[in-house]
């Protein structure tokens, strides 16, 4: 077994890796998701996936469309794509910067729960603007730890 | 306040920090561009949000529509995503290799001037080949990248 | 010359690196393949572009279509963001809680192996279960490795 790197001794980088993972992981979930949605709603992208979960013959060409809920998981799984990849990335050079651990700490549980609550909003739906706001909280998080990162040491 | 990491004392580092976060605020920032757009176009892909920006009512569902511009900027941030995540990954890898501080800047430097004209050129948008050759130059940096952290040491 | 950061030295971190920019290439060069498909089959998304590869005139607005093969190409590099991405991010953090080397190089080569099957899956296509399974593989070494992180030391 080998020793672990001597950054995950940090209270502050510890706290990224498992915040970091659980918003990786919500993120990835969203796959099975969207593949829940396509069987229950018989609409397929693909004719070789409509032909296994529907059967062969012609008239599985039909089952090749959109429905609306499965556009509103992908929809949700593409928001995550876009917030959480800039979060995992600044977020990381923010732990190395070494900030206090109660700051670190509200920024990354202010990220998650942000994160999870835009699913539950963007699935269920909830009306306007709970998804918009906690989206903005969300970025609002990752703006702050860029300034952080930027202020700490630039080098253009 | 905690101490950075030792790794942030290195210039090199340092630079890729400065310049990982450049790029991913610049994508993160296609977020509310793509909103600015779907309110000015009254454009929306969802329901809840026709809602609240347009009002209720059932003339609403007119609103739920592609426009031209919403699609661009989409496509823009799409972009950004599958070109930025591989510079992000690789070129963490490639700051810890050890590159010289002047070969690392000029990778660095071009990419993020590549990928802010290629977003400059997709929206305007500027005759072809500005964006495609701008698309090249970004990929060719991730590349360059690459080759050296592969070359520095492979273990498959 | 700069030196190698310490990290690079293990080798489990070198297996991260060469098995990370493996996937992040792989996934790069699933943009180009966009390209020659949407430049074969003459079907664009943007006016310019189709201006630039099929010549002006009213006539190239029938060139801004969807094709079922450049969409295929797309989906397929969609399902490379939603999952090298959370590969990359995990994939480091459990490289820093210090795995066995044997344990780790199962880990990225399972991943490696089943994300490039996943796209010859998706490409060729193959038949279902193929794809479905490799997707399936893949996203179960990313849960390991999550699991082996949060293990490892959780600061919730």
């Amino acid at each position: 077994m080998g020793e672990p790197s001597e950054l995950m001794e940090s209270d502050v980088f510890q706290a990224y890796a498992t915040y970091a993972t659980v918003v990786l992981l919500k993120m990835l979930l969203m796959g099975p998701l969207t593949g829940y949605f396509r069987v229950t709603r018989k609409a397929f992208s693909n004719p070789e996936d409509a032909r296994a979960h529907v059967g062969k013959g012609e008239e599985n060409k039909k089952y090749l469309k959109t429905d609306p809920d499965v556009e509103r998981v992908r929809r949700c799984h593409q928001n995550d794509l876009e917030n959480i990849v800039p979060f995992i990335g600044i977020g990381l050079l923010y732990a190395m910067t070494g900030p206090d651990l109660s700051s670190a700490l509200l920024h990354f549980r202010t990220f998650a729960v942000s994160r999870i609550f835009h699913s539950i909003a963007y699935l269920l739906p909830l009306p306007q603007p709970g998804r918009g706001g906690s989206w903005l909280i969300g970025m609002g998080v990752t703006i702050s730890m860029a300034y952080r990162v930027l202020k700490t040491g630039m080098y253009l």
